[in-house]
């Protein structure tokens, strides 16, 4: 099938399809961090509703993480379509990626279950950081070995740097603001849908 | 390949993939609600088939989840071969129904687990109830960005939307009488084969 | 994409994927039916070796359950190709041969677990034969439907169906012999690579 | 749709989804040899640091795991874009390849917990071994039965065996030196990209 594309290029189709299946793993596997109470504890309805009431933290943590991950797969996905071919060390820039994409199951339960110490936050943070920063260095290499569709033009790709740093440097403020106050370095996060659109949105297929 | 499709659409591939991916973990993990019996707790065939008689609660909620679950997979399957393209507002609205429908294996073992007290079962219903109005809002904003192929008719969009009514008023029926009846309430899904006929099943693609 | 097929006629490919999604992760789950020893009893390399060797039932079950969830993808995949489009029924058998599949990775723990008792074993055998009965009617309704493509002919069809008996037939011998002989019942399977060639692997397609 | 292949041939498509799929959940569940500190062994923010610091060596074995498992999936990807058709039997040896892969999570938790006794060492080795001798077979196969794309140069096939003897080598070299030192004998794995490019990468497809 891809077999005519040379030595060293390859589609990317079937990397979409180990991304989406990693995504589709990981994003699911978020609920578990959510634990049922113990059925001893519950003696009646009253209790069920405070044991559900106690979850409130890890359900947070998984909102906030699902929407993460949807959010990291959506730039992954609007990435891998203005790709025209991928090169090995374009496939293995990707696996280092899924590989910290798939430390946020953890990640985000030792955010949820010890996210009052900055050392917890700090982790989650982190975690972010690294996807951020390699989700950029994808986009990075591909305009440097001009993997990227040639109908992209210059302003959109700078567009996508642009936006692709947003992450990072949002990641980053809630790193250091996480030993001043753990709980409320999560709402930074916050900062991306607001700040996306002025950012150029509009002015690239990115 | 899909980058000709301009600044604002995509072609719904990979959401699909990552639906797909989602499911199948989503209802193949509900079967570790199953949990088998422990070995020093059986001492012989006789024990074990009882343990397996005092797992009947839980197999049955296995089959009700994977049934509803099979049921949102085929809607949305009618729903995504209809659609065009997407747009960014479009995948948010499927990321946060998937964000739901990745609740059900928790809900499921909840309403397993602690059905007969109706905050339990309450939190099925209304898990299922969100479930239900995203899926119903996802047909209704790609019939207002006009995003159903053409050659569907007015006439089959409706029926879709009469139809996608129906699975939210069923859980909304079954929230209302599980305060009586938190065991019973279940049985009201049952309605839904039996309803869906009559709403017109096929003068319409969906 | 698919939409100019028709009313109730459907692609096969979404299901295919999600098959291949389920099956995917119903084999990876079966290793968690192999438990890591407990840190605690563990003090040396001779007794690592030890726990490892009393964990060979486990391995074994695991070795017998991914072979034959191989062998029912692997039937999947021949009667999917050999299937021109499918209906709504067609969907839903299939759902339920799934919701069956997705039961191995439990009746599989519980056969590894207390398969020494005939309840076990036979629990075990009772999954594989409805799975086999419902892959037989997948191809029985496809045949009475002409769901499969006109390509295919009618003694090539009738194989399929004495190849799909083959399966529930061993199945159920198993389940017969499991009250006089849990352990060895298993053995039954070994019949299925030996008897499919002279079932006429080679006058059919499927 | 792929009907018209003849009696024993099949397309790698659907063979690819669930490689694809499984190697997409191997990859994530390595993260569930992670385990979270208990919470009620963490009084304050410095306890849980410490517990982070204890958990290195299962960060390592993780990173070790991920990386070697992309490697394969990376492998399987060239080998698999240089068939031009699947027979049954490369199909089933691809399963027991499979089989092989699905083991990882379990020997990489057993080398990350009992890493310092050679018998878990030489576990997960084996369990390398066995992976790369599958897949040097599914090459050697596919070469003799001649299922891979005329268009490959006999040299770039012997490339491609080449380089696929040099995982098992490694994995061997790893098992051969566990004994005498468990922990060291996982560094072996840094021999491959290492050696690679001096097997010829560029001379070949694969």
């Amino acid at each position: 099938m891809n077999h005519g594309e040379g030595r060293d290029r390859f589609a990317t189709q079937r990397l979409e399809t180990l991304i989406d299946g990693i995504f589709a793993i990981a994003m699911t596997l978020l609920v578990f961090n959510i634990k049922l109470p113990e059925r001893a504890e519950i003696a009646g309805g009253a209790e069920l509703a405070a044991a559900l009431a106690a979850l409130v933290p890890h359900f947070s943590a998984f909102v906030q993480s699902f929407l993460l991950l949807g959010l990291f797969w959506f730039v992954s996905h609007r990435q891998m379509r203005a790709i025209r071919h991928a090169d090995a060390r374009f496939v293995w820039i990707t696996l280092l990626w899924l590989m910290a994409v798939v430390l946020v199951p953890f990640s985000t339960s030792l955010n949820g279950e010890f996210g009052r110490y900055w050392e917890g936050a700090a982790f989650f943070h982190g975690n972010l950081l690294i996807i951020g920063l390699l989700s950029f260095s994808i986009w990075q290499y591909a305009d440097r070995k001009a993997l990227i569709h040639e109908s992209l033009s210059a302003a959109a790709i700078r567009a996508g740097k642009r936006r692709g740093l947003l992450f990072p440097l949002v990641a980053l403020l809630a790193l250091a603001v996480a030993p001043w106050s753990p709980g409320w370095s999560n709402l930074f996060y916050l900062l991306i849908p607001a700040a996306l659109p002025l950012l150029g949105r509009n002015d690239g297929a990115r």
